[in-house]
Formats: structure tokens, sequence, C-alpha cells
């Protein structure tokens, strides 16, 4: 087991190797707000049992969750919905890209799991129900301020529309999965809240703490679906370099186009890494690298 | 942390519950020696990490591995090639049918991970190198029975006659590896390997001895590799149902089409499970719930 | 070669031919217009080169014509663009249904004819240019008009809500289009102008009479362009059926879901066909075995 | 219509244009018979209706006839089994590569057409029927040799043993095909067969006077018959070429890897052409061009 000295030292240590890269990667560039980003920043934080949260590098920088906001966005729909949720999506990881429309059509409109795009929309429509998105959004924002223990967490409006503005495949996604049935708000609501639940800003520092009920220190939801959550993680929480990132890292985790990724060791930590710069997969290119240095150093891989 | 009395208690539990299931799924009837087992059969066996080994129901009876084979011939490719193996296949769950050969065409030959059928090929090319496929046999049939510590385990001729015989995808698979450029030996050659490595027998007894090297209770591999190994499994190890099995059982795991799953709880417990019939996705349908139930009961999910 | 008399006579024996089956498919459901047309209906009409026209059943009830508009608004951008349309779309079969997404991801947002639903909303965001849609359906309605010789072909407002209403797939098309940059209007413009033009209502002899350019007995557009407008219906005019329809009627022609059908013998006829009920492929099943009497009792196949 | 003389003018001017050109493609270099063929090569033949038969350029050159050969083996086929065959191969263009075996997999091992490879596989099986390959080859060149009028056409054995030793993705279409329940023979028996009908050498001049009977100048087979092949010709003898000769040349054709073409107009001529140099899809680069030119001269287009 790691001491929390250690682990500064660890932190310490692999924020000097990212800081020293040279090839860090692309940061998405479909909207101005993420283009605009310095590709030279990285941070990480992480949360242990004990209450203890050791931080190293640009761990109180905002940055926009994008895709990690659908790890609290599936809490939600779980808890409004429980198992029926999954007559809607399955749980097997996709083998396409994360916004892929193909799997979509052969397989008659059932996103492969809640963490694709199509699926996100999908568990997005299935936790607003028939209320306004902003009632959804507000119950979004209040779970995520009170698993991170803090207020001050915002959705980046700037952020929202832009995505609004260039979201065409997911406008294409939403109307294909109405037309097949499996969407009940119109496309138009239901993308209003996704892209906006997508637009949430946090620091690293904020996010190891929103991880911690998947670690364990923090009871916000059943056990049970606790371990369900991170398997989803394990399994397809990269899109389609799932398989990359359990053999590298070993922890179950959620990558954002924003370059975050939130990773868990069960019982151990929860860890969150920022860097702007994206792999060929759209994850965060030093972020892997750094769980993959972690989980080294603290043999926190679930794998053995 | 279970005791060995609760384990056993446990094991006679499930065994029980399972005796008493009429949904027992098809064993596969492609070849009669398959075809031709009784589905009523069920047993389980568990090795913990103190060397304790606790079985319930049939678990003295040989049957064939098949696909689990596929976990050990990794392990000796692995050996003999290290990472290069990589340049060969992926580490991605596939998102298709075990034997497909869609994906294949569509990514250049390259299968998705060594667990398919088609990875499982060019693994066998690998492991197989420049020797006759006798001498990859005797090493791999060497391997398993020094990891079960039992040298009554051998190969079941007709059932490899039977595969050799029908195994046409397979023979399209190898014919297509070949003209992508993806195997050093000729089809056939490769195939009379792989079919006689998937006709091992063994009981679960033999079996979950032979998968204590992967909970890290034998050290015949280097403890990184088994990390790998075991990421591996969880992603892909159940073909298109994987998702699934990490969802409801929580454990690294391999399957094969004769019933049979080797289960790991890393540093608690090797586990074998055989139940002939199988599910959609072709996995050990009554297995897979046995596994389900003993990871609720022991706790041993590694999500938490 | 067939005179005039005996193609009443033909005419005369394929619709009591027609009248007399019992299967007749199914007419289009997906909006209350076409649910709500009586099957049992069937009409069709003959323009020859020396003038003459020739009908039999319900010959002068409009029905929509759908996709068969797709011929015109391929005329209209062809005029407007020349070959720099085929910059857009190819001038393959499509080996999918109609409405298919699939083929879009896998070939970069380039569709593979005019005449599959994503070809044909590029085409008319192509005729469209920077004019508003009304300017285009002016244009278009004007060129069908003069091709018919009829001023009394409208299009049907309530088909065209009903369409905008439902056409999830389409808007699905439409913006993964956009998002592959093969649009340059907005979605929601494209769209309105698209199913405003399937909204079209025509009779056969109107329609007959408007494939007559053709035919080659009216010069609206250039005898080149005239060629590969019928080679292209030849091979891509009824979807994942047109190698079918090729097979056993061997004349270029167009189908709708609305149960039309517009067939080009070169030189020789214009011949429109009409009855509600489709066959699995989307084209009118009756329709089609009346123009396989047809081409086989007139030897006016294209293959010899 | 045009006159014999004028003929001979339009083959020369076609010769001397195609004799010019820089870009011919690339000759098929899989097996090393093809390879080592000069590009510099161009012939072409005509037959007309009233059995004058015009030549140009390399015209009395054999070369390997290919998948032209899929004609013949059609023609046997029908022959023995009638509609039957269309149990087993469909009628539709592919929308994919020659040698796809996606396609299949999706469709239930039911071949799009019996021109893509996997449709000809299941075509010689067929035609082979219980007899030995033997004797269907005799039945083929015999076929072939009274079409052509000539007994000096033969198969190239170096060329079927090389096509033998090479041709993996063709075993792992049969051994899918075999898989699938869609073929009665072994599959090495049935690609026997097939590799020596692809291997059948002959020139232009005696392929065009074997395509006689396709324009309708010989009867061999039923006029419906040939009208069928025709059709199919038309919307699959390209491949995933197809819709583009259709379009731009307006003939039924059948193309090889060889770089030979037989194109026909139904009622006008019989139509040879060959250079070995390929474009994208597999197709006579030249050869396509000079039928372009050819038929835009003369008029035959079949689509007015």
């Amino acid at each position: 087991m790691t001491l929390a000295h250690d682990l500064a030292q660890d932190l310490a240590a692999i924020a000097a190797e990212m800081a020293s890269r040279t090839d860090r990667g692309q940061p998405a560039d479909y909207i101005p707000e993420l283009a605009a980003i310095d590709a030279k920043q990285f941070g990480i934080s992480v949360c242990l049992a004990d209450g203890t949260q050791l931080s190293a590098g640009d761990s109180a920088t905002p940055f926009s969750i994008q895709s990690i906001s659908k790890v609290f966005g599936l809490a939600i729909a779980l808890g409004r919905l429980g198992d029926q949720l999954w007559t809607r999506v399955r749980r097997e990881p996709s083998g396409h890209a994360f916004n892929s429309i193909l799997q979509l059509e052969s397989e008659g409109g059932i996103p492969r799991n809640p963490f694709v795009n199509a699926g996100a929309i999908v568990t997005t429509d299935a936790a607003l129900g028939h209320r306004p998105p902003k009632e959804y959004l507000a119950e979004l924002i209040g779970f995520i301020r009170t698993s991170a223990g803090d207020e001050d967490i915002h959705i980046d409006r700037a952020v929202a529309r832009s995505e609004t503005e260039t979201g065409h495949r997911n406008f294409a996604l939403a109307h294909f999965l109405k037309a097949q049935g499996n969407l009940t708000n119109p496309p138009d609501l239901v993308l209003g809240a996704y892209f906006h639940q997508c637009a949430i800003a946090m620091t690293v520092e904020q996010l190891a703490r929103a991880g911690r009920f998947l670690a364990g220190f923090q009871r916000l939801i059943a056990p049970e679906r606790v371990r369900r959550i991170n398997a989803l993680m394990l399994t397809c929480g990269h899109y389609d370099g799932s398989g990359e990132f359990a053999f590298r890292v070993g922890l179950p985790g959620k990558s954002g186009v924003g370059g975050g990724i939130l990773a868990v060791a069960p019982g151990r930590a929860s860890i969150a890494v920022w860097s702007p710069g994206l792999n060929a997969q759209g994850n965060s290119l030093l972020g892997t690298e750094a769980l993959e240095m972690l989980a080294r150093r603290t043999g926190w891989s679930i794998f053995g």
C-alpha cells in the first residue's frame, strides 16, 4: 500500500515527466473554446480512502469535462429508472469510434453502451424523463457539487453554445435514435440538455473529489451500482481505446475530449488527470501516460 | 474476506441452485463430441491464495476447454515474442461475434484481440514460429500441466479431428489472414495446431489450479504480463458478451464453447466453472450465473 | 415493333391481370396520407414516339410521386452545376437500403448515387444553391409542368408537412452530411425543399408525359445527359432492388414509396405505372410486375 | 446506324488514341504471369450483326480472360439449374470490392450476384454439380469454342497454378461459403475448377466472336436468358465500378483483371477490348475509355 508521503513524490515525478514531454497530442479543435486551450497544461489530483487529497501541476485550472459528465448522468438515469435503462442501451464495448452512427443502424437503434455518444444521448433522454432540461441539469450539477463537496462548479455557456452550433453529428445521432423509436423527447430538447451537461467545467481537484463515491469513500448510490458503473468505465470508458487503457493502466476510467480523465482504484483512490492534447482515439495522451505511471508506481491496477 | 469454510457453503449453495435450473442454454452442436454432452452437468472449483482448493458438482469430469486454451497460448506467444506480438494483433474488444470475418476486412487483417478466433489464430501462428506444431503443442501442454500441477491433462484427438473437418469458418479466417499477410505459416499448419490446442480436455479442478498463476499464487510469467492478460480477459474474454460479463460478474474471465469459464480474482482466487449449455453470445449460461452468485457472495468483484 | 393498337390490348390485359391479384404488397405507412390510400388501385400510361398516349386503370388519380421527383431534381442540379455535381455524389449502386446512413460513414460523406436519400439530399442542396427553397421548387414544378405539358401539377402540402414531422431519418442523414462537410445549406432548409419536392402529386398520365424527354421525344436537356440519367435509373433507380428490376424488366426506371414507377424505353416509350402496395425493397409490387409483363409483350427491354 | 466502313475508321482512331496515352493504369501483379505482361498493349475487335468483324491494335494476342469467364460459366450453370440458381446467388450490385468477404457475413452466405468472386464460386459449384471438374471445364471450353467458332482456345495451366498458390482470399471465400452451407462440393475442388476457368486465354478477336450470342447474332441459349445475362453484366459486370461504366459507356459489359472487357450492344455489336493496365476498381483503364469513345461515336448506348 502506498503512503500519502510517497504518493506526493509520485505525483511530483509524474508532473515533472509530463512537463518534459514534447509530443503532447492535439487538443480537440471542433469548437473555438477547446481549440484555444494551451496544450502545455497538465494537472493531476488524487483522493485517498483516509480523506487525504494530493495534487500536482495545473490542478486548480477548470477545464471542460465533456464526456466525463456521462458518468454522473448515468448515475442519475439509473437512480430514476433503475435496470429499466438497460432495455434502451446495452453494456458492451462498441468496437467503433465514439460518435459512430454505423452500429446504430445494424443494431436496431439500441446503443452499445451509455458512454458512446448515442448511448449517452439515450441516457440523457431517460434521465430527463418529462422534466424540462433545466430541472435535469440542476439535479446533475447538484449531484456533482455534492460529490465534490464544492458549490463552485458551473456550466460553461459559451462551450454549450458552440457545441450546439457545430454538433451536426450529434444531431444526426439524435434524429436517428428518434427514427428508431429510442428517444422519448424531441431531439433538440435532449441535445440541449446533453450539450450543457458536457460543458460543465471542473478542476482536477474537484473532479477527483467528485469521483470518491466510485472509489467507495462516499455513499451516494448503492455499492452494487457503483461496481457496475466502474465495470462500464473499464470496458467502455475510453471509446475504441478502452481495451488499450485497461491493458496499460488497469483502472476503470472515463475520458473527455477536453483532455480530462477520471479514474478509480476501488477502495484505494479517486484520481483525476487533465492534459488537453488527445491521442488518435480521442483520449488525453499525457493523461493516459500519467495514469499508467501512477498505476505502475502504486500497484493500484485492479488486475493483480 | 471470505473464509474457506464459508466458501464451501457458497459453492454448495451455487451447485444446488444450478442443479435446480431448467433453462440451461444449448450446448454447442457443431461437432458430435460437443453435441453429445449431457447438458445437465455443472461443476465449480476454486483455488485460494493459501493453497486451499474447494469444489462442488461435477468437478472431476473432463470437458473440452476450447477457447480457454487461448489464455495459455497467449502466455506462450508473449513468452516467445514479447510485445512484438502486438504488431500483429490489437487489444480492443471487438464489438462483433467471436468468429466474425467482417472486422478483419475493414481493419486490414489485424485482429482486434487475441481472444477472437482470428486473433487466436494469429497468436498460434506467432507461438508456432518455425517449429513443427507438435513441438508447440508439447510446450503448451507442458505449461498447462505445470500450472495445474497435474500430468494427466491431454488433447482429445477425436475432438481435434471433428474441428478440422467442420471448421470451415476458421479455415476462411486463416486463409483471409494469409491473404492479408498476417500469417507466417501455411493456414492448414496453423489450424492443425489451433484445433489441437482447443481440444485439450480438463476438469474444473485442474483448470482452477492451472489459473493460479493469473491470480498471483504461482509465478510462471512476469506479474506485469499477468496483469495484462487479466485485463484482456476482462475486456475481451467473453467475445461480444464481455461487457455484460464484466458488468454482472466483475472478474476477468475466459470462456470456451465447451461450456467452461476460467475466472480470476487477483490475489484472492482462481475459479473454474463448467456447464455445457451456452447463452446467445456462446458463453456458458449457468457458468456465468454461478460466477455472478459467487462474486456477489464473496465480494470478489474487482470493481469495488 | 408494337403497334399502338396492340399496346392498348396489352395495357388492358395488364390492368385486368393486376386487378385480379390478391397479394398487392403493403402501402407505405410512415405518414397518414400514404397509409390511408386504397391499396386496390392500379394505373398505367404509356407515351409513344409518335405522340400517342394510351392508358388503363386508375390513370387519372393523382398520387404522391415521392422519390420519382429525384429524377427531375437531378436534371435541374445537372443543369446548374454540370459535372461538378459528381464531386459530391457518386454514380454507383449502393448495396444498401434507400435510407441507409451506414455507407455514408464508411465512405466519407459522399453518397453512392443521387437516388438514395442521402444522395438526393445532396442533389437538392446543389440544385438549391443560394436560392430560397421557394425559388428552387418553382423551377422544379415548372420543369415538370413543361415536360408533362400540363399546368395542373401541384405539391401536396399535407404530405410535405407530414414528412417534415416524421422524417427523423432524413434529418439524421442531412445532419450527418452537414457534419461531413457535404451540405452547403442548413439541414432544415434543404430538407424543407426536399420534403416538398417529394410531395408533388401526379397522375400516371401526367407522369408518362413528363418522362418523354428521357425517352428522347422531347429535348429539354442534352441527349448525353439524358443517356446518363437513364443509366443511373437503371443501376440505382430501385434502391437495393435495382439489379432485380433490371433483371426482370430490363428498362431504366425510378420508383417512389407512393407506389409509382417511371420507366423509359429509349426511343420507344415513356411509361408510368402506379399501385400503392410495396415489396420488401420499397418498390411498387404490382407496378414492377406490370412493367415486367409490358416489357415481355412489347420486347422493349434494352438488353436484347 | 454505323456502317462497317466508318467503324473501321472509329477503331483505328481509338487504337491510335490509346497508343498515345501515358497513363495506362497498373496491370494486376498478384501472380507473375499477369505482372510480366507489357502494359503498352491494346487491342479491340467488333462483330456486327451482318457477320462482319473489324479489329485494331493487338487483336491477335491471347490474354487471360479471368473474370470474363464468369459470363460463360453463368450460361452453363443456368443451363443446368435454370432459375434454381437464384436461390443460391442474388442479382444485385454489391456496393463492395469484387473480392469482399464482408457482405457474405452480413447477408447470410448468399452472394450478391454471380460476378463478384463469391457469387462466381457458388455459380461454379452449381455448374459442377457432381461431375469431376475436368468434365465441367470441358463443357465450358467447348461452349466458348463453339460461340467463338474457333477450336484454338485453351486454359493457361501456368496461370491456373499461380492462382491456386496465391488465391488465399478466394480460399477464404470458398471456406466461408462452405461454412454458411452454400457450397455443395469441397472448397478445394470448386476452386480448382474456378482457377482453371479464369485462366482461359483468348484474343479480342476470339472474345468478340464468343460474345455474339449475347448480341443476339447466334442462338446458343434462350433469348430471355440472354437478356438477363446482359442485365447482370450492366448492373454488376464491373464490380464496384459498374455504375460508373454504365454511366460512361452505356453498354452491358464484363471485365477481367487480365485487362479484357467483353461488351454487348444488343442487336448491334459484340465488342472485345484489351489493355492490361487497370483502374482503381480493377477494370481495364484504357479498355473502358476505348469503349466510351466507341459508344459515343457509334451511338450504341442502350440508354438512348
